[in-house]
């Protein structure tokens, strides 16, 4: 019944040795782990790593070392991995060999058991820790839904995202002949059922109903509804806003009808940039080897004293 | 975007030495936790310790021993505490020095970090586990609090309970002087503020507005907004339902403005019951020493394979 406010930080925090954190990859997720690290009262940053290195720098990096291989970095604890997706298991393994921890938003669903078999056997030949698939989704909804599945064992839970863009669906948008820009946004219909609203602009000389049909008919599509807009400006619908409403209907022990709901609405690139930051610590206090979110106590994303914690949160 | 659905139960977990537990305490919890015990895949009944002993013991305990005393019972794995919160601390002492691990879902929350310390040596001393405060709220709530702490690390959280039945106001009420028969009901009204909606039955020979005063008046309700009712049956009104409104508006990194909010609609004994059976399973998956549940990985709480788990929930 009391509300929670967030303890001043501690003497024994402020004197603790801050985490030395790398980004790796400075796209929009790495610009957004930078200010969540300078938000942080335990991190610092080491550096960051892009295929440039300094060349160009954006503004904001100027105070830091920017650099082509995080080998050019000094005493790294911990690599924060926003690279694509698909370049996550290469860039873990190499960092993992010299000993450094990695976090990374895996985010493709299939093949996170896969990747944590790998990378796990990796992490512990080098006395290292790596945390995967650490987001929102996978990631901190996943561990809204594995608390559900324990505490009403029987019954559905269904993940609702939206409204929100769909990085994945406006891409596969995007390699279709004729489309000059889009953006895919996701609309819950409920029941884990989701609906595409498309928004293109076209390449002069191509007709909006065949390029409509095509996108309709792609395999990121030819499962959902679909409606295809043709505007004039795909920019001036851009944001990172996005949603979640996940619920769960179920059974605890032999009685019917529990009912949970988890929803967010939030800003997209920020908050997984946050969850990145809160393994990025927790992976300081783990056993070597890999892990995803659901085998973390979440005490460990928190800065500080565990007792603190533990009198304001339970 | 999938469902997720409960696997089937695997072959290992049928070939797996079923934990015992023992349910200490019979009364509104422990019936519910006989249930839940009884529906979970990888729990036995050890048996049901209650001071009356075997002696006019419900039809539904026939088939389990039933005995004054937990040494009376054999290789008991795990007690689950469901006596009253203030026993707690002596039966667990009492229990963890036999090398049973405990679990409990004591609820009051200033008292909690103490008696962490307190079991944590004596179990650490017995080479056993504790697991304290865990049901709803102290519980699964905290879970959620946490997580939420840490993904948007500025704002504030607010509870909001109900609208549901408080035991503890409850009997404060049948404290007072001329109640006869009484519920408090917790009602929600934002931002952490409640409601207490009191139905009460006069004894005879009092005055209404006399014994409403002096509920008002009462430590449990002086600070809050307070109606009292008179009511011809207080036991016509009784539901075990309850709820929970948690939200957070919090800064993930430097982004204002992340919503988060997590509701239940729930039965109060059965889903503190599933919880317990819950963080039983989970204290034979921990090194020795007391815990909360934010200290736990949620993984632990599910019965089975993790990377069948974390394959479907991740």
């Amino acid at each position: 019944m009391r509300p929670y406010y967030r303890k001043l930080t501690t003497k024994t925090e402020k004197s603790m040795k801050k985490v030395r954190a790398a980004i790796v990859g400075y796209g929009n997720i790495g610009h957004y782990v930078l200010q969540a690290l300078q938000a942080a009262p335990d991190f610092e940053v080491a550096g960051v790593v892009r295929r440039a290195g300094a060349e160009n720098r954006p503004a904001e990096l100027n105070e830091y070392p920017v650099v082509k291989d995080i080998k050019e970095l000094n005493d790294v604890d911990v690599a924060i991995l926003c690279t694509p997706t698909r370049s996550v298991e290469k860039y873990a393994k190499e960092i993992l060999a010299l000993g450094i921890h990695t976090v990374d938003s895996f985010d493709i669903h299939t093949g996170i058991a896969d990747l944590r078999r790998t990378l796990d056997a990796e992490a512990k030949a080098h006395q290292a820790v790596s945390i995967i698939s650490a987001g929102w989704d996978p990631g901190s909804d996943s561990v809204v839904r594995t608390l559900l599945e324990a505490i009403a064992p029987k019954g559905i839970t269904y993940t609702n995202f939206g409204p929100g863009m769909s990085m994945g669906h406006t891409v596969a948008v995007k390699a279709v002949e004729g489309v000059k820009a889009a953006l895919s946004m996701t609309i819950p219909t409920g029941t884990g059922i989701h609906r595409r609203m498309v928004y293109i602009e076209l390449e002069e000389g191509y007709d909006f109903d065949q390029v409509a049909a095509a996108i309709k008919a792609d395999p990121y599509f030819v499962n959902d509804e679909t409606h295809v807009k043709l505007v004039p400006s795909v920019d001036a619908l851009l944001d990172m806003g996005h949603g979640v409403n996940l619920t769960r209907k179920g059974v605890s022990g032999k009685t019917q009808n529990q009912l949970f709901e988890f929803n967010m609405r939030i800003n997209n690139p920020a908050l997984t940039a946050q969850v990145l930051v809160c393994v990025a610590r927790a992976a300081m206090r783990q056993q070597p080897g890999c892990y995803t979110m659901i085998e973390i106590p979440v005490i460990d994303l928190l800065p500080g004293e565990r007792e603190e914690w533990i009198s304001h949160l339970v």
